[in-house]
């Protein structure tokens, strides 16, 4: 039997290993992700903003994100899951017109971009994804920013984020979200007391992928992190060209025929 | 007296400096030269259509490429000059198109994606540029394949590809463009044959910036060469994420807010 992309994502969550998810920003990337051998990839909603022109915190159009998360899932074989930061005003029709484009997944978060200090309240975030679990078989990756916004008394982030993270499991959600958590001691904590397969973001000090697993984390993922080294490497060309009038990127670059050869028809 | 973006644009050719124009692929990239301190930018058919998801060569539907085109044009305060092959079928409109949506200049190519090896008419190439001249103001920058494509008997490539090249330019065009092209003795001997500004095309072995203005050329572009650049980086990252499960992205990535400041309102 073959399984749909959707059941494929949400199996790659069940361990042993720990699901290690890029995140793409185009369809070149996700491409070069794919052919890379991951079984599955996400987007990066900052990556496909700035790559649109747009800064991070839902001031890109949702429409134009799904577009964008559609194309890439229209180009690969593997299962994609998007970030569609809190679903653009409308998380269940955010879902559901992911679902329609083929997307497999989607990330959910509980702060708002105009207030990101404040967490939705907690029955409205629950509330939304029993209506996405109710109506799609989207797999919900359900994001609490308690420790990434630094949000309340830091003696009880522990506690509440595991509430918040327990709530939504309960709701419906197939992945438990903690961006911000980065060290050893309290993902291995949080792995213990959450309901639900924990997915890690990476960030400076974040443990190896080999020991979040070890840790109990079931998958990680890698935020803008890759798209803002190619920022970085194109400011470096910029720089390099604009000053001295060289080419140095000539070195480093992919063969031509290769970049071309990712997109033929499959 | 405020310039168009299309004059300013037209000025840059002039001299006595070489234009040095980046090819963009992306917003991100093209904010990230235009703070580099570069007076234009060009588009990279190829960077953007891999992005999207395409091989280069008049793959991608003409309205992606122009929106892709407009889309930067309208992020920046510097003109934009975009690569849009042969026309996608109708280089006139095309070229409508493109001043519609505020872009300064456009390349036309005298070769077809679909018949690489032969020229368009000279005849039909004149006309296209004619009248591209007669309805609208864009930038003109006719590109000759003689070179690139390795057309008909290298012993006649020099001479023929003036002859095109002066063609072009009584039609019309304001910049003259051959790629393949890349010793300094026959850039020289170009620039001096050409009755018009020549724009030289970077690959293994160009002369760096300085010397080909020396040369008498008066514009370079870098084609896909930075976006293939970063589709280097992207597969060295993917590699060392899936291999090894690490992260040394992270030392050289753009600052997450470095990044969004590029696309804050101005």
């Amino acid at each position: 039997m073959n399984l749909t992309k959707t059941a494929v994502l949400r199996e790659l969550h069940q361990g042993p290993h720990i699901l290690v998810l890029p995140n793409a920003w185009d369809v070149a990337s996700a491409r070069i992700f794919e052919e890379a051998g991951f079984p599955a990839l996400a987007t990066s909603s900052a990556g496909v903003a700035n790559m649109l022109g747009y800064p991070d915190g839902e001031k890109i159009p949702g429409d134009e994100m799904i577009a964008m998360a559609a194309r890439i899932a229209r180009a690969l074989r593997v299962p994609v899951t998007a970030d569609v930061e809190a679903g653009y005003g409308d998380p269940v029709r955010t879902a559901q017109a992911l679902v329609d484009a083929g997307v497999a997944g989607m990330n959910l978060e509980d702060t708002l971009a105009h207030d990101p200090g404040s967490l939705v309240d907690l029955s409205v975030q629950t509330g939304a994804i029993a209506q996405i679990r109710a109506k799609t078989d989207v797999v919900i990756n359900a994001r609490c920013d308690i420790y990434l916004a630094g949000i309340g008394d830091p003696a009880t982030r522990f506690e509440r984020i595991v509430e918040r993270l327990n709530a939504y499991r309960k709701a419906g959600a197939d992945c438990l979200f903690a961006p911000g958590v980065r060290d050893a001691e309290t993902i291995g904590r949080l792995a213990s007391a959450v309901n639900g397969p924990l997915n890690v973001l990476v960030g400076p000090g974040t443990p190896p992928a080999a020991e979040l697993e070890r840790l109990g984390a079931r998958r990680v993922s890698v935020g803008s992190g890759p798209m803002r080294a190619t920022m970085g490497l194109t400011q470096r060309i910029a720089k390099e060209l604009h000053d001295r009038g060289t080419y140095s990127f000539l070195e480093v670059a992919m063969p031509y025929v290769d970049a071309n050869r990712l997109f033929d028809e499959r």
